[in-house]
């Protein structure tokens, strides 16, 4: 860690400071330097000012576009959204019994859920933390409950690791932490730690190796009640005259790196996916539903823009209705558009050559989500799991299992793929039905009991397939946010992109708010300049 | 860790079986020898053949006495509950706004807090593998929902650390965890681990620091976007022109190790309190409840035991009915016996002198719980801390934050303290009064801001002060259990005992009702053969 190197300047502040005004003083210091940007949202944008009349054509009418329609349309802008899909939402988006999709090559998906069963295709989980979001759930009056992210019951699955057998995440946890835990204790008592640590701090580390790694007193991580309470057991504490406990085995250690379980345990440290997450109550969807109840009347649906020039005047769209063939323009004074830049990048603009270029340099991810219908929750009657995610490295990626309706005994939808690179690829390129085959076949090392047994029906969306984005989502590499970020989000007079695609924080609902916040700030700039 | 030592054989055996059976044989091994035994509890027990007529006296209406008596009544028994208060229950127990209680000592709160918010004194979270509990809840139509068990964005607080400014316990973590892997692959480099490890397995074990740990390409712990994504960003990722994150400054090694975060992390792992947690909807009492729902026209409330005497002929059982002062007696051929061995053991028996001295001799913790009902969820509002608990090394151990409706505007309740050992001692000494302000002075450590501010109202349990049981829950060592629990548990002619002090999972719901169970089907065949 740095802190022998970096950090003393800090330390020392704090102490001064400290000496100057007591732990009061440190404790502002802390806060104010420490972490006081917990979010990027002020609350929503101060629009005052509009100049009366002037117009706004959005394009896309997802959260990024209802929500810049929103906020524009209350400050006093005539706004109109022209939107490619008959509904609301865009990749916020849920699949119900009834639902039909057609994917890019032709496949159609009749959806056969049973009531009040669903399956979010796109986003499916909220940060405690992306408040943009939570502050218009709140404010739209979309219900929230918890999305359970870490499950310790869940399984890990690695086909290189304990001969193909999942483990609980739990167990795997209890162990590589034991194991570290013994070999940093061996290594300051063999021959010594070459670190800043004073011996005070020596011993407070070695106390802590044994609390955390759940070591003996000898600072061994061996089969006892002590590593059993964090790994399991194998016969668990009950009552009356059976009632005591029997400590479980340890797992190989070498097994244990070959799980791959820190990586897992590094996930769930990720600030994204820390605990508390949350979930819209009935599917994601409602978010977007929420949104179009205030913007609904702004949006003119089936809308397929083909064209895009700004001039002097202001800007013409050129869009085709898709259920009639009529083309039509629609003319306004500045424009946000939210396009994905799959499909922006092949609509004709009078952009910059440069924003164009930036436009086109952005790799989207290709996701694909299969949702499976099961006739009871076995993983939850069998197994003891309710909600989270049981990882692989096969290609589905993971299970995932609801958070709604625990104990339920009605048929449930499990998430049974969340496949991203090759198998990304590979799941995309095969049809629905092939999909569902091989999410059941893989799917099944964790279940293999139940998996094809209570299995009902499926829906698969392969995000390189879905027609109106044609990929998941951005993703931006160091190179390309050097050349093309800023250029890319850049008001070019009078049009001005916004979506997750203009954002650090891709591929979230938060980053599409956030991106339509700074947008509509920067563009209202602009119109107030006009 | 024990792999290089003990765990040779199990592996060598899985191999073996890998080789004859494969993957499928090695899978069905573990899950056969791993962790075969999730639950003792095998569903409701078998009590067939009851002899016509026979009948069964349990004293006390807590969950233990409650499911006994279901069961045997169920099975075709007799079945009366002699309960000391006028509610079922016994500790499973809520408190509401109208709500008054009376504690030792004479003090007597008046619960004021809003409609629907409420303040669980004893039990407040339930364990996934709680299985006994968790079936009877279905069975008895108890609506569960999620119990907030980890929130990474809650508070550390040690008056020792930080110069007593709590920290975020997700950037302690993630900063005990780089500093712990990093001094590790330090002395893999410098020194070599002397370890039986093969050099694949150290890269493998390199590979995983790395990643665990967030290490930079040198395998250091420093300030970059890497650590960032785990402890949390100065700046965090936003949208568009201005959406760069910016990186945290990491805390000083030794300070992450005075502030004790391993404690909480070995915490957050201990089987008991690992994820998914849940909690009735409504408050805990819904369990006992339920219960009631079937065993109420069982129970006579006010009935005070004096008197437990067991002959050739049967059970008597003398008791006063608190409301009326008429003393009376109840005779039955058998007795479960739940009441609490504090207060049993002031009981007069004619148990043995080896069962008198096992009631005698475990001591029952005394913890304190305080309810405190703001008057709005700012550790949501000003925070983003939904549900999950602040630790403190200060008496009050914890504040805990209410998990039932999330973003509601209105006033609710958070668990102001969780005080045991000097600190619980200090406390319940103490009138409520008292009480709540110490809450409120150690609880605004987290919050200095909004605590006074907010407060509302408060209650609080002392549960060696509480009249019905003198002590929260029984605290077996090892040498206690060696020497009397067995006494205590066996069936003593006609009469056994249950309860949570009479099982290996001391101070759970579900180690009550396991005791239960166990303590029936021994009455049973006992009464078979009389």
């Amino acid at each position: 860690m740095e802190s022998g190197r970096q950090t003393p300047t800090r330390r020392q502040l704090m102490r001064a400071i400290g000496l100057l005004g007591g732990t009061a003083a440190i404790y502002q210091m802390m806060t104010t330097f420490g972490h006081a940007a917990e979010t990027r949202f002020p609350g929503p944008p101060n629009l005052a000012g509009a100049r009366k009349g002037a117009s706004v054509v959005v394009l896309g009418a997802g959260l990024a576009g209802m929500l810049a329609a929103y906020e524009l349309e209350k400050a006093g802008y005539k706004v109109r959204i022209l939107e490619f899909q008959d509904r609301p939402g865009g990749r916020n988006w849920t699949l119900r019994g009834g639902d039909t999709y057609t994917e890019l090559g032709g496949a159609t998906q009749k959806v056969t859920f049973a009531k009040g069963n669903y399956f979010n295709p796109g986003p499916w989980r909220i940060p405690h933390h992306h408040k943009t979001l939570l502050h218009y759930c709140k404010a739209f009056g979309v219900a929230l409950e918890p999305f359970i992210q870490l499950n310790h019951n869940t399984y890990i699955h690695n086909t290189d690791a304990f001969g193909g057998a999942p483990q609980r995440f739990r167990s795997l946890k209890a162990d590589f932490e034991g194991g570290v835990a013994e070999l940093l204790s061996k290594a300051m008592d063999q021959k010594g730690l070459d670190s800043p640590l004073t011996s005070e701090d020596l011993d407070r580390l070695k106390e802590a190796l044994r609390g955390w790694g759940m070591l003996d007193k000898d600072m061994r991580y061996a089969k006892n009640l002590r590593s059993a309470s964090h790994r399991g057991f194998d016969l668990p504490p009950g009552g009356g005259v059976g009632g005591a406990p029997q400590p479980s085995d340890l797992f190989p250690f070498d097994e244990v790196l070959k799980s791959g379980v820190w990586a897992n345990m590094a996930f769930f440290m990720n600030e994204e996916f820390q605990t508390t997450m949350f979930q819209p109550v009935g599917g994601m969807d409602m978010i977007g539903k929420g949104f179009a109840k205030h913007v609904g009347h702004l949006i003119t649906y089936n809308a397929k823009v083909t064209k895009l020039m700004q001039g002097k005047g202001g800007v013409t769209v050129t869009y085709t209705d898709t259920a009639k063939g009529v083309v039509s323009t629609a003319e306004a004074d500045f424009c946000v558009c939210t396009i994905p830049l799959t499909v922006l990048s092949q609509i004709e603009t009078n952009l910059s050559e440069k924003k164009t270029a930036a436009i086109s340099s952005v790799p989207y991810s290709n996701s694909v989500k299969i949702g499976l219908e099961m006739k009871r929750r076995f993983w939850e009657q069998d197994y003891d799991i309710y909600g989270g995610h049981s990882f692989t490295n096969q290609e589905i990626g993971l299970i995932s299992y609801p958070n709604n309706k625990f104990f339920d005994d009605g048929p449930a939808v499990l998430l049974g793929a969340f496949a991203g690179g090759p198998g990304g690829y590979r799941l995309g390129g095969m049809t629905p039905e092939e999909r569902i085959q091989v999410a059941l076949e893989q799917g099944s090392v964790f279940h293999p009991d139940s998996y094809r047994k209570e299995f009902l029906s499926g829906a698969s969306v392969a995000w390189s397939r879905v027609p109106w984005v044609m990929g998941c989502c951005a993703r931006w590499n160091e190179d390309t946010r050097k050349e093309h970020y800023q250029e890319l989000v850049a008001l070019e007079d009078r049009i001005v992109l916004a979506g997750e695609h203009a954002s650090y924080l891709g591929c979230w609902m938060e980053g599409s708010l956030l991106s339509a916040i700074d947008a509509i700030t920067r563009l209202h700039k602009r119109a107030l300049e006009a």
